[in-house]
């Protein structure tokens, strides 16, 4: 197995160990759990905001915890939910007395998991509201899912909404900026390489040499296709085409783009990819207002990459130019 | 060749377009060449920065192109020097009156041509002056370099001397800057897969699946051995001994630290590795002040990483702490 890794059992502990060693300027983490927390948690009178999920998509989600962002992140094993009471950490973690909104990838574990530890944080008198991320378009239910998975969108998610609990909003206006964005955000993926389990040092899937496949989740899920590989103008064709074809981006709009790399693939190929889907937005009458080009919500190594659009409106462009303090923005 | 390109020929040319495309509010491309330069270029009575070098190591350089940081980046062909005349190309577009100072990573090829674009550059009145980074404490004398070769500690020249000239200073002051942040850098790295180069679609080398190389260089130049794959934690005092075994960094100093990634290493594994760095670095007596770890200084696909110590004087710490408005800091 090609890591650098020491006992694959202890991968995240020590993840957040070295994570925590090098930022604790910025990043604490709340003791005998895997949640990181901003160091200045819990910042009193601001709506906190906790997301999470399976390790491996690093820099997500800790590297967007800090100021204007998220309020603490929960890791759980590699590609594996946090436990209810991990998270129920988290929010105990962060809630300042105005409630704590979670912002959940669609997968039915994590989705279980943020539910049931809302419940018991409700218990402890502690205002708790969710918004569930489904943004990719590729495919309808899946292996770890019930409807569409939440994948690179949901860092939109993340900026939009820990901008507005920045501003000084309410739980419920918070909320309500969060399921705009869900509702403004649309994204689809492709792999040309299966990632590297650290538990079992081997490739999640086979794909031959010569092969791609167009829809794949962050966790290797199947996708809609599997093909010999493209050259990237056809690739950007192909995923802004499924975005566009799910009916939510008109021409005319104004849009956020992100480039994101699933950890194997050069900065180098997101740029050259990124040229394509410029031009093809131009073309097809939309203005792109900002680009993000580079990895947000990785799959350990694999090689490939996601497109996302996200619809903008004044408001949500105000909040996405909002300043930031973390590692990943 | 698993990768997303279009023509092997057109990757350069295709990822500036796609990066300026992204970042146009920061970068602009100085028509009909290879430099990406700050935006706003030439910033009238501040001393410019140049650096650059072949392509295939992003986010260097372009990525540090920005307020605080260098005024213009030159790419080369994949793993290639910029010709002279791109070189000047760039000084002439960033020299805002006070000269310009080449930061030259120590490559037999790119020492030559910007050497050369120095000497065209005066021919024009324009003072330039120059810095050779030669961190990389692996081997004397490689494949393309004579003496030490330069390599992540690079970002930290760029990052200090930067803000020196962001502050004003002569370009005497910059390049004293500049040659202090060069004596007191040293690197070290190691590699578990070779890259992937565009044009051929093939490794640089071959290493067994069961193989690591210390010192290899980021063009996959031959290290100084060849072992088992190692855990994290023996690579991590591997590399860390070899730096300080060098003699520049004493029990006691201040030290920023810098964990790389070489391009197929997920952060994980840099932040796995850094909880490791950081516990030596404090046995050994040293005070960490500040840490980066991530995708600074890549060999386009190579899985692998390098080790990075800067000792930490009051105007370096202080420089360190400038900021920045650029894609990689």
């Amino acid at each position: 197995m090609k890591k650098v890794i020491n006992d694959p059992n202890q991968i995240v502990e020590e993840m957040l160990k070295g994570m925590v060693a090098a930022h604790g300027d910025l990043l604490k983490r709340v003791e005998g759990t895997t949640v990181i927390a901003r160091a200045d948690a819990p910042v009193q009178g601001k709506v906190a905001l906790v997301s999470g999920g399976g390790s491996g998509h690093e820099p997500a989600h800790a590297g967007f915890v800090g100021k204007g962002v998220l309020d603490a992140a929960v890791s759980g094993e590699v590609f594996t939910s946090p436990t209810p009471d991990q998270v129920l950490e988290a929010i105990k973690a962060v809630d300042g007395g105005e409630g704590v909104l979670l912002i959940i990838k669609n997968y039915t574990g994590d989705v279980m998991n943020f539910e049931m530890a809302a419940e018991l944080a409700e218990m402890e008198e502690i205002r708790v509201d969710k918004v569930i991320v489904n943004d990719d378009v590729a495919v309808e239910d899946s292996t770890y899912t019930t409807g569409r998975r939440g994948i690179a969108g949901t860092l939109f998610v993340h900026k939009l909404a820990g901008a507005k609990a920045e501003s000084g909003a309410s739980l419920a206006e918070v909320k309500a900026t969060a399921e705009k964005t869900v509702a403004n955000v649309r994204s689809m993926g492709m792999a040309l390489t299966a990632a590297t389990i650290p538990s079992t040092g081997k490739a999640g899937f086979q794909i031959a040499e010569d092969e791609m496949e167009i829809g794949m989740g962050i966790h290797g899920e199947p996708g809609i296709s599997r093909d010999k590989i493209k050259s990237a103008d056809e690739i950007a064709e192909t995923l802004v085409q499924k975005i566009l074809d799910d009916g939510v981006h008109q021409s005319g709009d104004e849009v956020a783009v992100m480039i994101n790399g699933l950890g194997g693939t050069p900065l180098m190929e997101l740029y050259v990819l990124n040229g394509k889907v410029n031009d093809l937005l131009k073309e097809k009458g939309f203005t792109v207002h900002k680009t993000f080009v580079g990895e947000y919500m990785t799959a350990i190594d694999m090689a490939g990459l996601s497109v996302t659009l996200l619809k903008l409106d004044d408001e949500l462009k105000e909040l996405l130019a909002a300043p930031t303090n973390t590692l990943g923005f």
